[in-house]
């Protein structure tokens, strides 16, 4: 299954598309829209809604996933986030593709199995897993790379949940 | 001018739209979005967007006036509602509307020309200047009026002071 992968922000998105298949994970695409700070705020949400709309009408991902949103210090920024957030969410409904959130500790456990591993532990078994002869700059696409590889991770499991009901069903 | 004035939200968007002409101001259209609470976040997300922009692009407005957010008690609420303005002001940008933000101090001020109006106060006042019979209901539609009259006030009076600027010049 092709997963694109999605770090939110106004400044930064990073996104990363892969494909997911039997546990091993191939990198199709990634990269970042990154939008001027003295651009109008309203016409950088629209150039993001434009980028990641291209992406997805690109690569047809089965499914996105996202970090989840908690507000905790700057609000200022956490509102543009969000406003930025819900641009991205409205762009995957147009292109009616499933969206999954994640947690940073669920990518941290799905990505290196650790929940209190380091952001550069993360990073580097990002890399890993995508075999990239370097991490892909700027961290915010690294980001997304670890959230596509964490659905792929959770779908994996449920797929292998499934089966496994099926066949207990047969017993 | 036509201004369209928005209360934002993703259970309901207040909107109403409005004609202002010296000081006056007549009443074009106005209602509320409401979305379904058991709906999928981001289809919720696409009616707001859908909705919004028809109406924006069958008054065609000139300005639209929004609520300015400010975070304080419920954070997993205000993270939609962040989420639901960030898809409204996409709207007005593909429609082409430049967007107002104003403090529920300002609409107070702007309306009743007392900052510590109570709420009753605002819509009176609100349904006194459109010359209507009674309050739009819901409460959010009556906020998106007065919101809208808001913006009235403020691109009037900055027409006169743009006047008395250019007046100066000819001194």
């Amino acid at each position: 299954m092709v997963i694109l992968g999605i770090d939110p922000g106004y400044a930064i998105v990073g996104y990363g598309v892969i494909r997911a298949q039997r546990g091993r994970y191939q990198p199709l695409e990634h990269g970042a829209v990154v939008t001027k700070a003295g651009e109008d705020f309203n016409r950088r949400l629209e150039v993001i809604y434009d980028s990641l709309t291209k992406v997805m009408n690109q690569w047809k991902p089965e499914a996105a996933a996202i970090e989840k949103l908690y507000f905790q210090n700057n609000q200022k920024t956490a509102i543009g986030v969000a406003e930025a957030r819900g641009v991205i969410l409205l762009a995957a409904q147009k292109a009616g593709i499933e969206v999954f959130e994640y947690t940073p500790l669920q990518v941290k456990m799905a990505v290196t199995g650790y929940g209190q591993a380091l952001k550069p532990q993360v990073m580097e078994m990002t890399r890993r897993l995508l075999c990239l002869k370097e991490m892909p700059k700027p961290d915010d696409t690294a980001d997304a790379l670890a959230m596509a590889i964490c659905h792929g991770q959770a779908a994996g499991s449920a797929l292998r949940r499934n089966l496994l009901k099926r066949t207990d069903c047969f017993k």
